[in-house]
């Protein structure tokens, strides 16, 4: 469709056009090409964040529910796409954009991509994937070696053993979270000579023939809410989700995990997996592993570790120590796409015993042979691409003492960060950093000394109008589009356990300077004085704190 | 990295550096990236499936576990990549590669892919989004609009409202049929005034509540495998997917699904959804949609259709037809990455009803905020890329007439090749071609009429040696690497339903011309006379049967 045609009919010479290589340097592709990545290049460099223009407007350029009568040439929806989606999307990339997990990448995965996606392997299989299959292999090597420290001869044995899996590759965390939980259950409810094993019969025989009223997974409060949709999807239930308490560093109070075991194993229900965290998406600490272990070990249930964002930092010698405990784990949860600096999509889970997955092990008569080598046989997903290779590259172009320094810089960064906040008199770090993840918040000066005297019920009414003010700065800096933080919501011990809005930053970029870090803050207090209504009422409660007058 | 240095040693300026827009057309990364490009072409133009390198011989080169000490040039290591990796991978897009489901992809995607790679962005939610949520619902949308045919008016309601979704993009029809069924298990067992929900509660009390003692999910026989995955996941267990009979073109009997449900339901089991399959995985038949939907109606039972292949037909004027009754269904499987020419890693699934996801909308505290119109909060996957603007562009660049001609030209491509199987006299046509997929197997000269004579044992022992000649075949000829079909293993009535190894044949790339396809039986032919022991085995069978001598 990228030759001569204006009208509405659609040949099928034109046709078999786009599905030939477009030949030599001069092709209109290959110019469209050149230009498109000239024009990325200027947008990733002159934008910061996003443009100021509402959601709103933006859908209006996306309404049509119906699909195009008419072929658009290639280079008219270049210039289409480049207008309406590419100045109106996120600089995820942008050094000043610290509000998620999603940071920039590096330059060689946008040709090494070309790879990935020209030669479109489907990794379900060895006969659409070939060696994208051994390569897939060797990086879940890779990552169980970085994590089990097993010796040379395990892996020699196990990697590219046909009916075994270190792990497995998905879309991300999430399905590698349900992955990890679904081995687990089918683990605990195997099937013996007398019962078929709950992939067979399903939950409501396994617990009548194992005698469990319920089955429970336990995780500290700080768990990733993925944890909630895996409960609901294994047929668990999210009430089989218990929450644990943590401590004043978010992390997983031991005493509370073994009460909760006691109390539901008093009540018939299995605790089946506990789930430790290793850098939580909120705060960014990490649970203490061994601990867990211990216990997961005496009540003979499967220790699963959520390391999708935190398990990075095992590439680093200097912070590798932080996730101590995880080689003790049943299976690890790990996202290239988070610290690995790999495009969205790249999630894995890893397991310790290479026999663990044989409990969701599937066949089929076109594919996933028995003996295969297929890698779906042990997978959720289906098709599934080749992206482990953009890893595979960026381990040996980035290195493994390269990566530890991306992971020192984003700690150490955090660590300076976190020192100019407490040095600031209007800002509360509200979590200190473990890795490079830490919550503020903007308290205007003075009233921080005033919450400290409120009784609990003033407290409250302080705190809620801190709220208010926090969602605005946080909003209107996301709408300026010159930097961008994420909010959430913790209830710190210090505050009553209140509801407490709080700045989430990420520094992952290692382009993120000091100075931006710096710019960041005067930009909030810049937005805080566009909300005189908001600081009023504030100050008004604040008033009335330190006179203790009733309010109005 | 790119840059002078060849000792271990890695600075964090060298890792700067890579984080850093590459200036111009002359930087290195440009160079190696226009050199990828041409060799990526020829290795597409030169290279014919794939070539004869044993698998184990490529697994050594994929063998080392630890994770690279020392950085590696790009350029160096994108020669590494060229020669172990792509040198070895499939050519999925070669016109003689007519095994599966992934084929050919157009050209103008290579450039475009750019985009989506480059701004990485994270559909999970608006934050990490912003134009490409509004994009992924239009998409969302136009498949909706293809399927069910709804007024101009219920899209403007619909598409871009923050508590609905049409529904999701996931990575392949597998999530996809999983995320279907998760919400039709949660509404059949849904929360009432004294019940909070499977969703909260668990299969195990929501059985109870409900007064059933398991559920089921009903499909025929050539139901993809994925639904295997999908029950165990869930918690029903393999066998509440109960498998109905086929005709003799491999679709769904009625009668034998009515006369289940009767029976399922006398044992107290809800059978709470039942999947019509819109082009099976092995041999492309559609179930008669419409009658399916009457009874789900009649028993108030979710209806699902699996057209993750298939669907694209409803993009034919011609044969659109085929698919009639779809729009009866409640939810809708189909993968963007099939027939229509998506790269690996797109699939979507679509609710008629667009409170239908409400069953398993989720929230937390740092997106997916109520109110928000983040797109995770109706997703089984967390974060996500961008694709969906892949199949935008497509769908623009393409247009729907285009995406109908490609469709037409497959579905007539598979009937001329089912023709020239039957003037054959040594292939025998296995299943005809409904969609652009067919099954056949190569059956000596002679020996067809001798397998019409046999007794059902008699047969017995001639099939099964024409399966090992079939197997030899397959392997063989995906091994010379010249072209490719894969096999799979069907019971046809005629041949007493005994097992019968086929090669399978999916005719979507538009290049795959009918010379490809008379030199593909030619080369089949070839391929059987290297193997004179099965050959001469399937004779002497042949030769007991005519004789009516006992084998010995």
């Amino acid at each position: 469709m990228t030759h001569n045609q204006k009208s509405a009919d659609v040949s099928f010479e034109s046709l078999l056009k786009i599905f030939t290589i477009p030949e030599g340097p001069d092709s209109t592709l290959t110019q469209i090409e050149a230009e498109l990545s000239h024009n990325l290049n200027q947008f990733l460099r002159e934008h910061i964040v996003a443009e100021e223009k509402p959601l709103t407007e933006i859908e209006r350029d996306f309404s049509d529910p119906a699909i195009p009568e008419q072929p658009q040439f290639v280079s008219e929806h270049t210039d289409h796409l480049m207008n309406t989606l590419v100045a109106h999307s996120v600089h995820t990339s942008a050094p000043s954009f610290i509000g998620h997990m999603t940071s920039a990448l590096p330059y060689f995965l946008m040709p090494l991509s070309k790879i990935m996606i020209a030669l479109n392997q489907n990794l379900v299989k060895i006969e659409t994937s070939k060696a994208f299959t051994p390569l897939e292999r060797q990086v879940l090597g890779m990552l169980h070696r970085l994590i089990y420290r097993q010796h040379d001869g395990f892996y020699q044995q196990w990697m590219h053993s046909a009916s075994h899996s270190l792990g497995a590759f998905c879309s991300g965390g999430t399905i590698a979270n349900i992955t990890a939980l679904w081995v687990a259950r089918n683990n605990t409810l195997k099937a013996t000579s007398d019962f078929p094993g709950i992939e067979q019969a399903g939950i409501g025989q396994a617990l009548a023939y194992y005698g469990y009223k319920g089955l429970a997974i336990l995780v500290s409060e700080r768990g990733h809410y993925s944890l909630k949709k895996a409960a609901d999807v294994l047929g668990i239930g999210q009430q089989g989700l218990v929450s644990i308490a943590t401590d004043e560093h978010n992390r997983i109070v031991i005493d509370d995990l073994q009460q909760k075991i006691a109390e539901l194993k008093q009540q018939g229900i299995k605790p089946f997996a506990v789930v430790g965290v290793a850098g939580t998406t909120e705060t960014g600490n990490i649970d203490p592993l061994g601990d867990i272990a211990d216990i997961c070990h005496h009540e003979q249930c499967h220790f699963h570790v959520d390391a999708a964002w935190g398990g990075a930092t095992l590439l680093s010698d200097k912070y590798r120590h932080l996730l101590s405990g995880i080689e003790l784990a049943d299976s690890v949860t790990i996202d290239a796409h988070k610290q690995l600096y790999i495009p969205m999509g790249a999630g894995m889970v890893l397991f310790k015993d290479p026999d663990a997955m044989k409990a969701v092990e599937h066949h089929a008569q076109y594919i996933l042979r028995h003996g295969s080598k297929d890698l779906g046989s042990h997978t959720l997903e289906g098709s599934r691409s080749g992206i482990a290779m953009l890893l595979y590259s960026s381990m040996h172009i980035i290195s493994r003492p390269g990566y530890g320094m991306l992971i020192d810089q984003g700690i150490e960064k955090a660590r300076y960060f976190a020192e100019l906040i407490q040095e600031s008199t209007d800002f509360e770090l509200v979590s200190e950093p473990e890795l490079c993840l830490l919550t503020y918040r903007y308290v205007p000066e003075n009233i921080a000394a005033t919450m400290h005297k409120a009784t609990k019920e003033q407290c409250l009414t302080l705190n809620n109008a801190l709220n208010e003010l926090t969602q605005f700065i946080q909003k209107t800096q996301r709408e300026t589009g010159r930097s961008f933080v994420s909010r959430t919501q913790l209830n710190p011990a210090r505050w009553y356990h209140h509801p407490t809005v709080v700045f989430r930053v990420v520094l992952a970029n290692p382009l993120t300077s000091r100075e931006i870090l710096q710019a960041i803050l005067q930009q909030q207090r810049e937005i805080a004085r566009l909300a005189p209504q908001l600081m009023a009422n504030i100050s008004r409660i604040a008033y009335s704190i330190e006179n203790s007058t009733p309010m109005p």
